[in-house]
This record gives structure tokens, C-alpha cells and sequence, in this order.
């Protein structure tokens, strides 16, 4: 069940090989000599990063593995200039290649290191979450944050492969599985209601993690993102809708402290907010707005912020004045104003919306009502 | 005698302009409401920052000043990230854009900033040393030195226009004004051998800062870089030619500290190194090497280690094992060798030589004898 697909992107193409037991690194086999920095965290490297060094090591290029910690606080400074460091001492030079291994943390983090070192080294995404094989590996988007806020310093720097197995999913912690869920399902509401349907009628082989299934999942959410991203690169437009749900989601973890909600839950509350703003703006089918809430309700994935227990008991949701704070200081706003990705109906979205802030905050306070 | 020079990268292209009484800002007037922060050093901002925000002001634009520490040491993380804190609390958003004014640290560090912050956003070069005009503002070369060595980490981010205002060389010390002539020189040594005998016809003119040749001189220097810029620019190929002189200057600035040698003195001894090597691996007509030291010494660059009074005094010339073990930590090294730009005569420059370790020794220990 192997699947491939392509990023098309001129010079800067490359492949997405999806599969349980692909062979890690086949194309690195002109690679003999190269210098190869693995960067994973303390969660990923005990399980993985031995096969990793090993497939590496059998394409004959010589290995060095950096370790960092896992969760969001390692994205910043302090890591990026200990990588660097690291790079350095395992003697990579710009024929060097780093290997991202791990969730999105790690690609961002990794792929931000490899943007700049020597001014771009080659970086190869193998991501080890459903988050990241369906959405951050792909694409070229690296970043890190600084104290402001999330992905306030990054570049746009495409990976030479991305490598998904899927068989590392079954070691991914419940909630992490499922946060990832959230940007699976956003890949039908933007583009592809056919897709959105296929999961609406498959959520248990989903909820079971059933391998040839999410083959299939993943590799559809990837050619969604592919074909985004080659119209698309440096979103100066269309890329934007990969953002649906995101402008809240967004505000919401800054407010509530990172780690609280994980990135896909906040996507989760952000998906059916944008789905309620639709409504109003766009026309959005009130039955299709449901919808979206149940797919996301019998995953065990918020849709508002009364539906996540944990959330519900530990913090009251933030008060519209200071999501409305937060989400002007989002770093797609242009002149003062952010700008929406909503829907006119599942599988058709529209970027750069501007919406009244008295609806936002009416369908705010009806959520959290 | 206004010039204007096309760099030709498609999407990316720019104008260089260059002058005495350009409109420095003319081409920002649709950019009213945008958030501009200046950057500049401790050097120039006193001399041209109050010029800078009051033209960019007319053109309807909100102005922050940035000032950076005058020297090297600047460009590296702890100046990049309290811009980017900058950046932030001025405002700057995707549409915001970022004025280098300065020399080559200003512009390296200033770019190197817009190149990452939001992945990504404009900057405008205005170059104030002759080393910045010639060469470092124009190609999107950015770059911040890590304590290993220069510019290991970067990004190419190209300008979204170059203003070259040459009334700020009269303000430039001599010493900083004579190391930007060896850059001058290089563009004629590597690609056009009338403009190097045009600059041996008129070393006065040059040593008194004509202003009316000193345009032409710039101008012609920016038409060559942007052609072979133009060409390769990621520098992967032709871009390197670029580099003639320069394995052996990054390794004697590292070396002797940087400060203790400019980057042009450095260049200015790096080229006569390269052109006696060339004479021994490519027959570089031994007359050529000598027209190259008399130009050199006519400006009082230096162009072996005893040529300049003052490093003679302070320092003995490094021994060749410290320079080869520099040149192989080099960032253009690949699998361990460093490749050089050789000149096959005046005019005509040859990337990705290899060179036996004993010539270069051999000629290092004549160039000290």
C-alpha cells in the first residue's frame, strides 16, 4: 500500500513517499560521503532513532543524531544555536543534509536550522505524527518562536523528500493521534467534500488507526497540500486557505499557554467557529456546520470549549476582548485587520475575508454561551 | 549622472539606483500606512538617520529607528533577535518593510532579519561604505556570523531595491574608503579586463573620490554582480567567481581577529595570493599579477602581509598550517578539500579549482618571505 506523491514545484520538486515499509532512504544512495545531522526529540529518538541511523548508515552517508526536548518551548532561540553548534561539530558543509525526525516541533525546528545554515542546506521531513505527515512536513514552511508569539521567525525552504511511515503512528499517544485529526479533516472542508464524506463514513477505521485506510487519509490530505502549495507557494494567496480555523486556534493557545491545547484541539474550536462565522457571512449550510461539529464529537476532538473536559474544568474560555487583542497581532494581518479563511459549503473555502468584529464576537459568546 | 542598474532575477528582480541627489524613497509613495523600521549603527545613524526617516516620512510611510553597535561583533544572535523584538513592537507586519542603512555589517544583519522574521518580508539596502555599494547590498546575500566564523548562517533574500546615495562617501574614513577599493578591483580582475585598466588609468580620480567617476565605477561594479548574480543566483555554479580572493581573506580575518584587518585589506592580499597560485596552475601571465600589486599599492591596500605597515608591526603572518586548517573549515568546502577562484588572465575568472596543498603552502611562504 506505498503510496508517492509529488510536490511540483519546478526546481524545487519533490516526493512524499508514504508507506509501512518503505525503504527509509533509497534515494540518498548517491549520497556516500555526506555528512548527515538527524535532530529528534527525547520522545521520538529512543523509538525511532536507531532505525533511523541505521537506514541511513546502509545509504552510506555518516550520521550524527542531535536530541532536543520534546514540546513546544524547544522551538526558539536557545535550540536553533545549539543545532547550529551541532551541525558545525558533525562536520556538515553545504553538500550536508539534515534529517527532521519527529513531530512538528521538530520539522519547524529542524527545517528553520537547515534554511539558514551555510545560507540553506538540503533537509529531509520524516515525520513520526499524524499532524505533521498530513500537514507540517509538507509544504516548506519552518519556523520558531520568540516570547511574542508562535512562528514569528521562519523561511520558506522546501524539504528534498519527505519520508512518512506509517507504522510509527502506532506509538503516538491518544490525544496526539487525535489532535491530528483536526488538520485531516480540514483538508475535505477546504477542497475535497468527497473526502470530508469518506471520513464522515469511515470514523471508526480512523478511531482504530487502521493502516490501510490512513494510507489512503494521509496520502489524499498530501496531494490536497501538494497541489495548494504548487499554486501557491510563498502564500501570497490561495495557501492561505490551509489556514481555515486557524486565526482562532491561534489566539486560542497563546491565551490559554501552550501545551494546554494541543494544535489540532485549538484547530478543532477553530474549524467550527470559522464554520459558524460562514454561516453568517457566506451562506454556509447551517446541516454542513453539524456535521463538522459531529465527525469532530465522536473523535473525542473539542468543537468548542465547552467540549474538551480537561479544558472545561481547568480555565474558563478567554473573554472575546482578548481573543479580538490577540488575533490583531496574528502575523497574516495586514493594516491593522485579520483576515479570514471561511467557507462557502464543505470542500469550497475562501481566503482573505474581512468579517465585522461584532459578528466575531457574537459567534464567540454563543460558543462559549 | 543618476544611474540606474537592473538586476533581472523574474519575480525578484530590483533596481540598483545610484547618485548624488536621488529621491531617495521615490518608489515607496503606493506605500502609504506601511510600517518601516531603519536600521543603522552607531556610525551612521548620526550622519545620515535623520536624512533617511524624513524622506521615507514623505513618502507617507510610519518610521522606527533601530541603532545597531558600530562593527562586526554586531552581526550575530543577540542583535538579530532584539530586532526582531524591534520589529515587532513597531509594528511591522507582512506588508512592513526594513531600510539597511549602513555598511556591510548593517545590511548582512538587517537583511538577515527580514529575510526570517514572518518568513519573510521586504528590504530595501541603502549601502553607505564602498564595500556595501560595490558588492554586499546588492544579490540578497544575507548572513550573521556565529562564534565558529563569518556568515554560517543566512539566507539569500533579494531586495526589493538597492539606493546608492554616493554623497555618504564623504564621510567615509579613508581606511574603510580604500579596503571597498579592493572589492572595485576584483570586479574587473574576475570579468572585465577594459574596466581593470580603466581603474590602473585613473588611480587619482578613484583616490580622490571624483564623484562623476565614482559613479561609473559603482555603476559598472553593480552591472557585473548583477549579471553574474543574475546568472546563478544561489551560487551554484558562476555566483562563486565572485568569491576570487576570498578563501585566503576569510581565513586571515579569522586569524588575526576580525577588526585587525578589513575585509577589503583581507581581499586586497587574498587576490594577489590568488593571482600567483593562478599563475602556477592556469599560466596567469606573470606581467598581470604585477599590474594587480601596483594598482593595489597605488591605494595603499595591502597586498602581501608585509605590504601594510601596520599589521607588519602588530602581528607576525599566520603560518600556512593555521591558514590551511581555516580554509578547510571554509563554508564553500565540499567532502573536505576547498575549491578556489583562479583567473586565467585579467577579465577571466575560473570557480571550483582544486589546488595541491604544497603550491599553496609554496606560495604563502614566498608571499612572507
Amino acid at each position: 500500500m506505498n503510496r508517492t506523491v509529488k510536490v511540483a514545484l519546478g526546481a524545487r520538486s519533490y516526493e512524499i513517499r508514504i508507506g509501512t515499509d518503505i525503504p527509509v532512504f533509497g534515494n540518498l544512495a548517491d549520497a556516500r560521503g555526506v555528512r548527515v545531522l538527524v535532530v529528534s526529540d527525547t520522545n521520538v529518538d529512543p523509538l525511532y532513532g536507531d532505525r533511523t541511523e541505521t537506514a541511513l548508515c546502509e545509504a552510506g552517508v555518516t550520521v550524527t543524531r542531535a536530541v532536543v526536548p520534546a514540546g513546544e518551548a524547544t522551538k526558539g532561540q536557545e535550540h536553533v544555536f545549539a543545532l547550529y553548534d551541532q551541525a558545525l561539530a558533525a562536520g556538515l558543509d553545504r553538500g550536508g543534509i539534515i534529517v527532521a525526525l519527529g513531530g512538528g516541533v521538530v520539522g519547524d525546528l529542524a527545517g528553520f536550522v537547515a534554511a539558514t545554515f551555510l545560507r540553506g542546506i538540503r533537509y529531509i521531513q520524516v515525520p513520526t505524527t499524524l499532524l505533521a505527515m498530513v500537514d507540517s512536513s509538507v509544504g516548506g514552511k519552518t519556523g520558531i518562536n520568540l516570547p511574542q508569539g508562535k512562528n514569528l521567525v521562519g523561511a520558506f525552504h522546501q524539504p528534498a523528500e519527505v519520508v512518512v511511515d506509517l507504522s510509527t503512528l502506532t506509538t503516538l499517544p491518544d490525544r496526539e493521534y487525535i489532535s491530528g485529526l483536526a488538520e485531516v479533516v480540514k483538508h475535505g472542508v477546504i477542497r475535497d467534500a468527497a473526502f470530508f464524506e469518506r471520513l464522515e463514513a469511515n470514523t471508526e477505521r480512523v478511531a482504530d488507526r487502521d493502516p490501510e485506510f490512513l494510507a489512503e487519509v494521509v496520502a489524499r490530505c498530501c496531494e490536497i497540500k501538494a497541489e495548494v502549495v504548487a499554486a501557491d507557494e510563498k502564500e501570497c494567496g490561495l495557501r492561505a486557505i490551509l489556514n481555515f480555523g486557524h486565526t482562532l486556534a491561534h489566539a486560542l493557545e497563546s491565551l490559554l499557554g501552550y501545551g494546554r491545547l494541543l494544535h489540532g484541539e485549538a484547530v478543532g474550536i477553530g474549524m467550527n467557529y470559522a464554520a459558524k462565522v460562514s454561516e453568517r457571512e457566506l451562506g454556509f449550510p447551517s446541516g454542513q456546520a453539524e456535521r463538522l461539529e459531529t465527525v469532530l464529537g465522536q473523535w473525542g476532538l473539542p468543537y468548542d470549549c465547552t467540549s474538551m473536559p480537561d479544558l472545561k474544568a481547568a480555565v474558563a474560555p478567554p473573554d472575546w476582548a482578548a481573543i479580538w487583542a490577540k488575533m490583531a497581532t496574528d502575523k497574516k494581518v495586514r493594516c491593522g485587520a485579520p483576515r479570514f479563511v471561511l467557507a462557502e459549503a464543505l470542500g469550497t473555502a475562501v481566503f482573505g475575508c474581512e468579517v465585522a468584529e461584532e459578528t466575531l464576537a457574537e459567534v464567540w459568546r454563543e460558543m462559549t454561551a
